[in-house]
């Protein structure tokens, strides 16, 4: 047996199908990893307190923002700073890992119906 | 102009070719990713406050523990916790993406000639 856990992304992306429904993968320094399956619009959003890392595992992903766009294909990734609002656009199915504080919700400082409190462990 | 840098890690890993010297290619949280190239054995160490993230981004790491050892290969990654004493060994070369607070040493509490206080930002 392996003393410590080898996290494989893609059977830990075949665990869900849920969108916009981050899972924790990994706890480390305050910090989680979480893989996220989106598609379509999500919602204009920040996070107050937390800067927050998009790492595109496969498909295409935009991030709105209000002063522009970034467009992100598999193995590019880019860091939200905190306070900034940005509405994640996923053309087709995108699979995502983020890098964020503990704790960090979805939705940042809006509530809708997608918003997740307690992201599940898988 | 993008708003935010997009960063492509393939275009990143193409910037150097020093093996055992990561690089900084983002800083969120107090937390910092980087890239490294690994080949060969590395030196047994251990980081006294900070858990270390490995994420293989090509080829085959194997990192070993003192009671067994992990074997990663691309799309995989584990979580080294604080204090725990590693030494990755890749077999030929390989990628990885690392995750660990702003300041992390490579060698951790040893020093060796491979060792890089202030890694560089590419």
């Amino acid at each position: 047996m392996s003393p410590l856990e080898v996290i494989d992304l893609a059977e830990k992306l075949a665990r869900f199908e849920e969108r916009w429904s981050p899972r924790i993968v990994a706890e480390l320094n305050g910090q989680q990893v979480k893989l996220a399956k989106l598609e379509g619009s999500f919602l204009w959003h920040s996070h107050m307190d937390e800067d927050e890392l998009f790492l595109v595992l496969e498909g295409k992903l935009t991030i709105e923002l209000r002063d522009g766009r970034v467009e992100l294909g598999a193995g590019q990734m880019v860091v939200v700073p905190r306070g900034v609002e940005h509405r994640p656009v996923a053309e087709g199915e995108v699979h995502v890992l983020l890098f964020e504080p503990a704790g960090t919700v979805n939705t940042g400082g809006v509530r809708d119906k997608r918003t997740v409190d307690a992201p599940e462990w898988i």
